[in-house]
């Protein structure tokens, strides 16, 4: 049941994408994603952090995520600015939740009584992507979306979703994501 | 009572920390931490992502951290490379977990019926940092530790429990966390 969110976001990856639009610069190799025609963009994993979130939900869903952005978005984020300027590209990198008894052991010997326990990143489920061009997409508030699973990107359907759902934020240029305090 | 861990890792920082060591290169102006004698690194909030987690508690505490490292660090995890070589630091940013109704609307109204809640870093607690010295730190497995709390370090009692409580990870080099596979 914990792979609820994965089908709702990653089935679609078998369902042929149709890439209407060519790739933007920076991307790597492979298929590209619906609609927007984004392909995995390279180096996304040594990106900066912006912040971390759970997410969980129905069937015993539990998810870490971890939002990075490139070097132009991040600029963004600590300087408040708004829009998000051409080239700005935010990762969301989303993994199973788990724990482990050995983690919370010693957490217990260390701190008795506090009823700590820890959970961590497990296996990896999928990534999405906002990728800035303001005149490429002008009629999605000037962000593409993407989505992918292994690898593959997700179907038209669920891309089609992306646009809409990130509405409520358009006063933050449709980001939802917030920088965190650096402790 | 959301303060429980930040009391147990933050409150000595009022308490006179004793720096028995000059710190180590790559570090900020600022007190030393007690014991190590390690000071804030620089550009820690830039590092490469290690990994996410959860952090819970009795009376309701509620973390989200995120582990970061430099260079060095990361190529090792990424390598798998056991001992972490000299000049590795790892650095855990620690935040309090809060939600938002305005998020967990918008995922009820994107997903319905999946049940879907989202909280996010808020407030930023504490930065924790495991640096690699063999030299130096070699009576306390190679790795000096040091807590800060908005960029006061914690005291000495706080200090004293690093080594110890590591000790479970013996086999990973007094590593806890593991590099997260990549979505």
């Amino acid at each position: 049941m914990k792979r609820i969110v994965f089908a709702l976001v990653g089935v679609g990856a078998l369902a042929g994408a149709i890439a209407t639009t060519a790739p933007v610069s920076g991307q790597s190799d492979g298929e590209a994603a619906p609609i927007y025609g984004i392909k995995l963009p390279r180096g996304y994993r040594d990106w900066r952090l912006i912040s971390v979130k759970q997410l969980t939900g129905a069937g015993g869903l539990k998810q870490l995520r971890a939002q990075l952005s490139n070097d132009i978005a991040i600029t963004a984020f600590r300087e408040g600015k708004l829009p998000f300027p051409d080239g700005a590209i935010i990762a969301a990198l989303h993994w199973n939740e788990v724990s482990s008894d050995a983690d919370n052991k010693v957490l217990a010997n260390g701190f008795p009584g506090a009823g700590l326990e820890s959970s961590f990143a497990g296996t990896a489920m999928n990534v999405q992507f906002m990728v800035k061009d303001s005149k490429k997409y002008a009629a999605s508030g000037g962000w593409g979306y993407a989505d992918f699973t292994n690898g593959k990107p997700g179907n038209e359907a669920l891309h089609e979703k992306c646009f809409p759902c990130h509405q409520p934020a358009k006063d933050h240029d449709y980001v939802f994501t917030h920088y965190a305090p650096t402790p």
